[in-house]
């Protein structure tokens, strides 16, 4: 009959590839069924029940003791197991084979490896704090592996980075390449000309393969940890990695990834996405968005999705960086009125405007209280579907009668607050059979008086037909442009416009005092990778495999496993 | 000093383009500086006001009354001009020029025009549905372009129509193009694989468009009417289009665009389109889609990516209507185990899924209702995240150390309910150095003891990682499917397969009862269109343009212009 032994030793440290090993060690002795070796936390516990491996002694441990139980044929094989702990222990020590001197500190370490700009950390969470502490300390960038490490460590190592113009990635960032050379997890990439940033690891992994099958390439790929991307770290992290991929040359396109973000700080990072000049392709998933194309920010839903995106974005012919023109317009010019016939136009009209400006005001709003309370007097930004059917009670379809957005026209262009009028100009059979005849006179009319008033008023005329509409698409489009509008055949593409203006409009009359953050020198980025590995040694060994210098610290808690001790000794520290 | 004079007649009733071109004969009358002839609603009323127009007389008048007004330079001009509108309106009159003979009643038009498949009603809206309720009578489709008809009309023409496999597009339905020829406002579109049901005048018109410009071509374009999509209306047009689309060996992708419909009716047309076998482009304006695609549905945002999504589909080497194998499952067999050492592609994995499957149980769920109680206890369909903080406690990554998700897998596959195993393998440089040499022969061994109980375990393994990485990934592959597992290199993909699997198994489990609608018969779209025009004369003019057949009713509402009256005879028709 099977019987089992176990074994608690309080206070001892291992690392966990240790545990792994003297785990599988154990399991391979003569006898033996079954074997674990974990820490004695409640979810390792209940593990080793799942395995009937859960005696009374092992049950009694606590957090920080290491539970060693084996499950023998006999009670002989088992104890004879357990007496060889100490054993294996040494043979794994001995077999490491690694015969180079390894540092016991990160001072000793920077000393050795001057060049190095990170230290990768990944020692157990409740000394990973600690760790990068000292790392900034010594002005290296972190890659923060260890996860279980507390929020409040996480701000405030992140804000002290962040004061020093350095990255802290993570806690519990798995993945990054920094120009071709992985940290933590990640695969052999193409160089290409994508960066990435992500709040996850194996999100960023997927993507980066993903965009590597698909022959695309990649300039770096920043993990930030998960958690970067909420309210109390407020994306400091993510932030300062828009910021470098947008000032680096070498990216044309960004990627940012994270899982589900609260929502006010993905409003903020996109606002900050919208000003890089650049593509970014956003993933933020679960992130429902009602737009799928804001500016220069694509929305992807799934990681195929968001590497498709951005290699298709690579070779766009769109200038991203433009800037809209705003001269002309006089002092006070800073309304829409958008007068159309086509009532789902002015609809998709009003759908993308919402990511332009904060409220624009309609006879059919998208949301009720941006109703008018008269749909013959405009407000602020307004939209007006001259279709509805408010408007056609014995009155012919505006599309027919241009009669009643004539008038409107000519009242909206007076008004000395109106910067831009939006029209739409739909042809086609059972449309009238020359609006332009009738409404090219109007604009010119608005735009002249406009102008002898000392104001520029922007006409655009969004003309929807095919070349085999019975008006003539080409003939109505020149009619349009010589009056002075600018025409547009796509819908979206006049909406969009027109909100790039209102918003450039409202960003000169209020010049922004945005947060700044202290940028990160980008040779952090360029100079060959070198690093410093605190915690699993397979990364130290992994950098050398790509070709990067890398100094393995053979690090050990200081003063045993006490982390309460570890605390005190580093606020000792501090305060020198 | 400018002079303004009106007339009200009660109970005339005009069509709105003779009012139209009354308004503008008067305003070139001589001496007349502007004028107006309108219903005299409310809206219109306020027109009045904003042109100065609105005198005393005019203010009085009430919604079914004629407001002629006229602000000339004096007071004999202005009288002058109103005295002659008689005979403006009969000079119109005998302007129209059309000599043919046109019936008086849709039935003699029905007669002269056996052949036509439709009748177009454009009368004003209060007449409308009396009109409609006679072309259904006649066994005709109805394109019904009037708006200002009540929703309870609506609901009963479409719900009379569904019964006899007829069309009721509209109320308010601007637009349809039936095998080339567009009805009301359409434009001239290439013939093409794509078919498109609208619940939008102008979005149609705005996609059939871009689809022309980009080069792609249309089989049909169905309006329904902006209220097809209410909870009252349910859907049943765009129910009867989809139906068709679906059954049309033409058709190749299908369109489906509507202004922002009911949440509950927009997953009910998602679900009917998931069901067709063919791609499904879905542009419900503003609907904000947490995935992009589901299964054959793809969500557009705006009418340009509606056009673009469409155009991409055609060629599609994906097979839509491929079902899934569900042979060998055993009954009961229906769970899914996702063990995922990425958490990440395990949040993917899960927001793909809820597309498929209600409730996806986890330890890091999307939704907090939707956790474990118990990490290491599964229930339902259940995906873990196993590099989740609370395992890794001493513990190695699982991308390290596959010790735990293998006895994980153990334990699952015994499961007599589960189906399907979903995992994760991600190579690269920190990854375990072979993993598949430890999951294959567990996977192997997992489905061979599945089935040595009878049953069929899919295990499914998304292999994440590039040609370049240390592991060497077709040899990872080739391992995996030796063992039995099916592979994927995309996480998306490998999670869009494991839910069309389970919802599969789902269905066939409950054989599914769903309302059933009476099929349309395609020829409705098929033979040469032809229609009986009822209201505009333009549109009748307009089919004709376009090379099919057509006969216009000179219509006049039954007994003067009072629709209670109008209402009483309908009844009493409906009672012989």
């Amino acid at each position: 009959m099977a019987v089992i032994k176990a074994e608690v030793r309080s206070g001892a440290y291992y690392d966990s590839i240790v545990l792994m090993q003297l785990q599988r060690a154990l399991a391979e002795q003569p006898g033996v069924e079954d074997a674990g070796v974990v820490m004695g936390t409640h979810a390792n516990k209940e593990v080793l029940a799942q395995s009937s491996l859960l005696v009374a002694e092992a049950e009694a441990a606590g957090n920080d003791d290491l539970i060693i139980v084996v499950r023998g044929t006999d009670e002989t094989s088992a104890q004879a197991a357990l007496a060889k702990v100490n054993e294996l222990v040494a043979a794994r020590r001995g077999r490491a084979g690694d015969q180079e001197y390894h540092p016991r500190s990160l001072e000793t370490a920077a000393k050795m490896l001057p060049e190095a700009q990170w230290v990768l950390v990944s020692v157990p969470g409740r000394y990973a704090a600690g760790v990068s502490r000292q790392a900034l300390r010594l002005n290296k960038h972190v890659f923060l592996y260890s996860d279980n490490v507390s929020l409040e460590d996480e701000v405030a190592l992140k804000q002290e980075a962040a004061q020093k113009g350095l990255l802290v990635m993570g806690p519990d960032c798995g993945t990054a390449i920094v120009n071709g050379i992985g940290l933590g997890f990640a695969n052999k990439v193409r160089k290409g000309p994508i960066g990435l940033v992500a709040a996850s690891g194996t999100g960023l992994q997927q993507v980066t393969v993903r965009i590597h099958q698909m022959g695309g390439g990649i300039t770096h790929a920043l993990g930030t940890g998960g958690r970067d991307l909420s309210e109390a770290v407020n994306a400091v992290t993510a932030r300062q990695g828009l910021d470098l991929m947008a000032r680096d040359p070498d990216t044309k396109v960004i990627v940012l990834v994270s899982k589900p973000p609260s929502s006010k700080i993905a409003d903020t990072l996109i606002q900050a996405a919208r000003s890089v000049g650049k593509p970014v392709v956003v993933n933020f998933i679960g992130y429902a968005s009602a737009s799928r194309r804001v500016d220069n920010v694509f929305f992807a839903t799934t990681f195929d999705e968001t590497a498709e995106l951005a290699i298709r974005l690579i070779d766009s012919p769109e200038d991203f960086a433009a800037q809209p023109d705003l001269s002309r317009f006089a002092p006070g010019q800073r309304y829409l009125r958008g007068l159309f016939s086509g009532g789902t136009l002015q609809c998709e009209a009003l759908l993308i405007l919402q990511n332009y400006v904060p409220v624009v005001y309609s006879n059919a709003p998208l949301d009720k209280k941006n109703k008018l309370e008269d749909s013959l007097v405009s407000k602020g930004h307004t939209v007006i579907d001259l279709g509805e059917d408010e408007f056609t009670v014995g009155r012919l379809h505006p599309m027919m009668d241009n009669d009643l957005r004539i008038r409107r026209l000519e009242k909206e262009a007076s008004d000395s607050e109106v910067a831009v009028i939006l029209l739409d100009v739909v042809l086609g059979f059972g449309a009238h059979d020359d609006p332009a005849s009738e409404l090219a006179p109007a604009i010119a009319a608005a735009i002249r008086s406009a102008k002898e008033a000392g104001r520029r008023l922007e006409v655009v005329a969004i003309v929807s037909g095919t070349d085999g509409d019975p008006q003539g698409i080409e003939v109505q489009i020149q009619r349009l442009r010589d009056a002075g509008a600018k025409t547009e055949i796509s819908n979206d593409a006049g909406a969009r416009y027109v909100g790039r203006l209102l918003k450039a409009i409202e960003r000169a009359s209020q010049p922004g005092t945005g947060p700044t953050i202290k940028p990160v020198d980008l040779q952090a980025l360029k100079n060959p990778l070198a690093g410093i590995n605190v915690g699993l040694e397979s990364f130290a060994e992994s950098l050398k495999d790509q070709g990067a210098q890398a100094v393995h610290v053979d690090w050990k808690p200081v003063a045993g496993s006490s982390e309460r001790l570890v605390s005190i000794l580093e606020r000792m520290r501090q305060a020198q």
